[in-house]
């Protein structure tokens, strides 16, 4: 079953960030940060807020801690407190319990006192990011497997006007062009006829050797 | 054309991890940051590195820093060297700068200084980790559009051993599957003879509004 | 036209002074600080006093800071707090942006970010207080062009007695004689009949070297 | 007799200027700061620098104080410091010392103590800002008297092409234009017939009733 | 099999008074601390002793902790260190990992990350420290379970030149004197004719009960 | 006589948990510490807590300090305050007055000023657990004598099924076993006839020697 | 004529100790202190207190300095507000300005401002003690030229039992008793048949040379 | 027999104060300090000074502590630090130790500890200026008994020209003149015919009461 209520310990920018986009998706939220201004300033967005301390198990459980779904450790820097919520969190019931770690150690702390699942966001943001930057007109991508990938990315000049025939990426590069995104609309499974416009997105699925060369010959000419 | 050369400003947890795949994807950088041990951690891994004060305008031309095709300013809290350090970096001449940015009002500054892309690595993970908290099967996505999304998803004990055409997903829940991971390897374009096995991964395209019917009714019996 | 209304972010030497004296030349000024004692310090002299962050963009709107004419950011030490307010300042449509800077490379900055007018105090004063040093008697002085000055000076004792034309400045010197200060009363334009006293004060304009070559053979003498 | 010789204590921004213009006027100056960094940034544009302590009468002694013309106390926001500096140059037989002061009691202290000269950097470019504030065109001014002043302005569109017979403004405002600054060159004394061009510079002389009564008839409209 | 070799992670006041004691035992003892001073003081004490990080991964392996039968991880008041040094520990392989705790949460997460023993020598000391004061002649006791103990005690006055088997108490309060230390030596199962001599030491073995009542009604008369 | 009320000084761990065992011993207990927090933490579980600077004279007078019979200064780490607590309990009258030492010279300070009995929790413990781990069967001792204890250890495998006949400590090892504790309950003086099981506990006496022997050839077997 | 009213600023260890002794004397004083605690200290035992900020001139005068006789400035180690304190003292028009001092160079600072008498109790009390020192018996003495001294010392047992006459300090030694204290009462001018007792305090006026003769041969044997 | 041989510890004013005294007076002073400033400071004017923590028993055995006849404990405000150093003197054998107090307790547990004579500078300095002020002609005094004075004054004008018999202050104010200070030297026990002269210092001797009348009719007139 999906989660309906969670908690998020910690609100700076991870946990805030990530709070409010719960809310946004139609979930109950609960927000706990030791900083008052803080909480006051998340007061107003979040189904409830207060100011506590999360090591202090009278205190959560008071909350009804208990009661939630799903709850996100999501302090900045004290190991010490991430871990020692995390801790409660597990043992006062809460089904899933969801961490920010800041090191590989802290990581393998977290994962040992049974966290469900351990988040590095600068680490992976910095990753994502990277890809990014040496492909220019990168805009997102899944990693698929090991060597596959779909991959999101604008639409170069040098294509443009071009039909899907006649850049011909299944043959040439081994990759499937499977969405468009043109100023018309959407278009799943794009037909060869289909023509492309530079500044359009273009979702490919193909191997990451095969698109690298696909972008190495086409898009960054 | 593609970066070449790369300077990263800031080699905390999201520059260094930044930093790290720009090595692992075969490109050249220069890591720079004030404090001397942790730039001794990254010397080994990093094309080079120098222990500076990023806000030094001789330090930064000592280091030839116009010669790089791209510069990212990842430091950690300090408002003002961020801003100054962008600063020198686009009137040196480096191509693109990217720059993290820690608050909105602090990424319109850095805009309004010709930063090339501004990032908010800890508000984009906390939005991202909140829709796989919402649907747990989920593994990653792709926001195409305002309304259509590519969503990679684990498949549920509920579809194990159905085949894509009696799941059939474009009749009932107007998504397509574009791609299966298996066992067996990445199977691009799937044929609707295609059997699903509980912990393959599949990717689907669809409309928001249509994946979470299809998330409610199947995937999260 | 004439801005009339000010608002003043720092209250420190320079920021107080300056909203003192224009409160005595008869504008209304808002005067804005974090630090509670300073502003109740000042809140009898100005026309509105506010304890406030001046980098919380809710808080400014709520001031009405963009019914203000012109904005002084006159904030002491921290770039960072300078830069943010400044933005915020431009962007709520203050005709006039005024800010301090403490460094060369935070100047530059604040006029990337579209501050119309970037002032160095501490800078400027040393300069002008470096040629009063080097020629003690002179009073204030205008640089009207690159060699051209106009020159407020004590009338020395070697002078005391001497008619204007005795002294016959524009003939040795390649100097006029503006104006005097004496105890009867301003003259503007003296004639060559004017007798100087020592302790008088008498304004002279002409070239740098030829002002220079005066108070060497005359004045300091 | 002019000092040659001067010796700047503490060179934050008002005594780094203030000694640097001193150089360019061809003096010898010895800078004194407490700060490594900063005396090792000035040791190339001053005469001489030493890292020093100016409240240590041994080490004043030993750097030859006595010998130095002029001493300025150029001392931040220490005012214990800069009293003590400024009694040890006047012991040490220094013939004119002069001292920042940061607040009206600190200046007391410092004239009670014989200091020649008290500086309210802070406080007088505050003076000068506002008065530039309010009127937008002047560039520059000095008091003549409680009454009288030399006002620096722009020409503004309203007057271009007019001559100075057309403006007439000893009859019609009681002032009087004592030069100009234009493209060809300055001209002092500038006769009835000089035409005026928006952007030029003009110098005028008069009482600060009737310079205000000119501003808002003719130079603001 | 009995551990041969310790390391102790925290030479305060704790971990060193345990690491001298194992020496005086005879075993070898590996100390570290982060402190200089401390290992310093204690070097010529030890087997060996490092300044390190104890939670730097790379540092423990160049110390070849996994040769070791067991570690102590005796750090002061930070839970973080103390946490993640024991994960390293336990990931090492050293056999047994005894760690010190400073509250009941600290101690259940180094009890869930795998610490075989958790100590908590506060506490502990001051529940023992509690008996002593409220039983001035007890000077030691082993809690044989809930309800028996032994206690070793002072023999008063009172009890000064009478036989076990005058004071008979077996049958008048149900407890045993299982040994003496009398000036002479150690008498094991004394007799009842054993003479007890004030200032004696005597070990009685029975119910807390029962040897409460004793106490009352004999010891501390 | 036996004191009846207790006034412990310093609510840390060592004092919190000492004062918790005398509150559970039957007797009256005022806790005092300096940290409001930490204070009324206590507040429920003590007889009376008081937010007070021990080293006030006024301040211990009015809670009638001189009525107690026992003092313990528990206080951390603050040698001063720990001096002058335990002088103002002295000359107030306090019967008994216990002090904490972190250090030999705190120690000796102590005890010159005439404080009946200082401790040394860190480091007492240290010791004893030093021998726990050097013999990891051992469960508690008390020390009769240099070479006498009575040791508390845990009946291990090798031991299981054999009746203490069999064993034959006293005859072999020279030991005697003075109590048992089996599951069916505490046996004070077993038989020769009592068989060990593996788990239960047994109390034995003897000379170190002796009982290391034992350990050795038998026990950790 | 004497001062009546006295306003002491600083009430730490000398201030308070001076000002307890003006009441004692009988005379009125106002103390002043910037820390609230200490002021609330004294406020039993002085005539007025106040907490302020002795730098602050409206405060100084709403206190209405002016009408005090002597004013006492005692601040402990803050040389900047000792200075300014000073001058506001001596401006307001007190009669008498009495400053601690706690370097050379303070004082210096002092005096210049026209402070009418600075203190150094430290080093004072410093110098007295030595003497002290050096000789054990000697009581307090008076510094009557640079030669002469009138010294309070003990009778030590060699003198025990002797008449002054015996004695005979005046012929032997050049020095005269001009007092003697024993059990019965002071004698002044005691006649040659007066006993000395040890224990017995005498009062010796003589040069330097002549007691410290008189004490190496009789009073120290 | 009279110390020849001190150790100062604590080098702040009072401690140097007092080293330096001892040194002019002939003495060997040992200084230490934990400052290496201070030490440096005072190196070149005491026969040794050492850089050393006074509470460390090796060190101060090293510098063979137990040779010097008396150690002054004039450490600034730890009283922590004071006790245990003085602890450490007396233990090693200093015939006499002596140390500055700061506070009535700390007083207290110095003479608890056996230290042999307790000073507190700043107190005692306060009481004795405060005498100074009530009577400004008084320069010093000796408290002879809690009746008797002696006490140092000047000459007032108003006893100008006078002779002792004249003033006859024997009979009519109960006290005696027993020295002069006057231009031409000391006069010892004055004759009724010497001649006083505004600015000789005298010399009294007299019950307070009759001193006091003295000066209220005589002296200050």
């Amino acid at each position: 079953m999906k989660p309906k209520q969670f908690v998020v310990i910690g609100l700076g920018r991870f946990g805030s960030s990530l709070a409010l986009e719960l809310m946004d998706l139609g979930y109950e939220v609960l927000g706990i940060d030791r900083d008052e201004e803080v909480v006051e300033d998340m007061s107003e967005f979040l189904t409830h807020t207060v100011v506590a301390d999360a090591t202090d198990e009278e205190v959560l459980k008071s909350l009804g801690i208990r009661n939630f779904d799903c709850g996100i450790v999501a302090i900045g820097d004290e190991i010490q407190t991430s871990i020692l919520a995390a801790i409660l969190l597990k043992e006062s019931g809460v089904a899933t319990v969801v961490a920010k770690a800041i090191s590989v150690l802290h990581g393998r702390a977290l994962e040992k006192l049974g966290v469900d699942r351990v988040i590095f966001p600068e680490r992976d943001m910095g990753i994502r990011v990277a890809h990014q930057l040496v492909t220019p007109n990168l805009l997102d991508y899944i990693e698929l497997s090991k060597d596959y990938r779909i991959v999101e990315m604008t639409v170069t000049d040098c294509m443009d006007g071009k039909t899907l025939n006649e850049l011909n990426t299944r043959v040439r590069y081994g990759i499937s062009v499977v969405a468009l995104n043109q100023r018309s609309g959407v278009i799943v499974a794009p037909t060869a006829m289909d023509i492309l416009r530079a500044g359009d997105i273009m979702v490919v699925i193909g191997s990451k050797e095969n698109i690298d060369r696909f972008e190495g010959e086409v898009v960054n000419m």
